[in-house]
């Protein structure tokens, strides 16, 4: 034991963050104490804020301080087309597509009755409510493709049928830059049976 | 900009992370306020208790909340040997090799004129007296194999030569494993060089 015990205690609680084993944890301590006191002061400021008054959006279940978060603030995007996905990552990563301009319902995980997360854990109800009243056309589903990720997204689809609402789901296939050859077999099967006319 | 303001503040905190980019930053963000607020709480406590109490160690300049540090307040430790080092992370390599038994002094940097960092920077005065003090017979110079490293052991060993002390120069060669068909150059001959009767 070479590490002060504030040391070390410093480097454990840094272990908390996702993909930071003990190693990367003594380095970021070590670098912080050494080069950017006035950073790590920040980030324990912003953290304490950010657990104190970042919440669920009203609407979309997204992560926001506020009432409503940024995307169903914005008077601008359509509200006739409703985009159901997993994680506030992926809301992050269809915006990033910039195509999008939508809006979404964050589901914050999958239906997995194993881990005991049902349409309750997931507030499908609110979901529910939010395809009725927002008058949404289309309901796209872009669940993971997992089994889990289906399951949901069927279960999530004959709901929406109920509102009259057309449901879609994301395309499947060959991704960008993707190479047949090396392309899982299950991944080509969907572009096959997904085939458009050219 | 789909994320709040203060959510986008904090990935942009956690961006003065060493290695934690703005991807990296957004997953970390995520992960704390969906999975582990509590682990986010203690984080900010921790951090702040760190950068309050940890400062250098009166001896060998290593960080801690003390004094001294665990190492130079061990009396089990051997103070006939000296090593010194660039960084905190150099003294927990060398303690995970666990065959030294000896005292530490980090120097914090190496010697840069061109970044201003001369020997004052780098405490060698403190140095100096350490060796004087303690009764050191032997200095370890472990700096690294850099042009500075290699410019910082010969100013110290210059020094550490006045008080009489026999200094060292840890081995540079083939690493464990290494396979000489894919060692560089320098260190083969650096190999060469240190060979010693077999």
């Amino acid at each position: 034991m070479s590490l002060s015990p504030l040391l070390e205690k410093l480097v454990d609680s840094l272990t908390c963050l996702p993909g930071v084993g003990r190693k990367t944890a003594q380095r970021m301590a070590l670098h912080l104490l050494n080069r950017d006191r006035q950073g790590a002061a920040e980030l324990a400021q912003v953290l304490n804020l950010a657990i104190e008054e970042i919440g669920h959006c009203r609407q979309c279940r997204n992560f926001t301080e506020d009432n409503l978060c940024p995307i169903c603030n914005d008077q601008r995007r359509q509200s006739d087309q409703l985009c159901v996905v997993e994680s506030p990552m992926d809301v992050l990563a269809i915006e990033q597509s910039g195509n999008y301009r939508g809006r979404y319902f964050v589901l914050f995980g999958h239906l997995s009755p194993i881990d005991g997360i049902g349409p309750e854990e997931l507030c499908i109800d609110q979901l529910d409510q939010l395809i009725g009243s927002s008058g949404a056309t289309e309901v796209i589903l872009a669940t993971n493709l997992t089994v889990e990720g289906e399951a949901t997204a069927h279960f999530i689809a004959a709901r929406a049928r109920h509102h009259g609402a057309n449901v879609t789901r994301i395309a499947h296939g060959v991704p960008t830059g993707g190479e047949l050859e090396y392309v899982d077999g299950q991944t080509l099967s969907y572009a096959l049976q997904g085939r458009k006319s050219y």
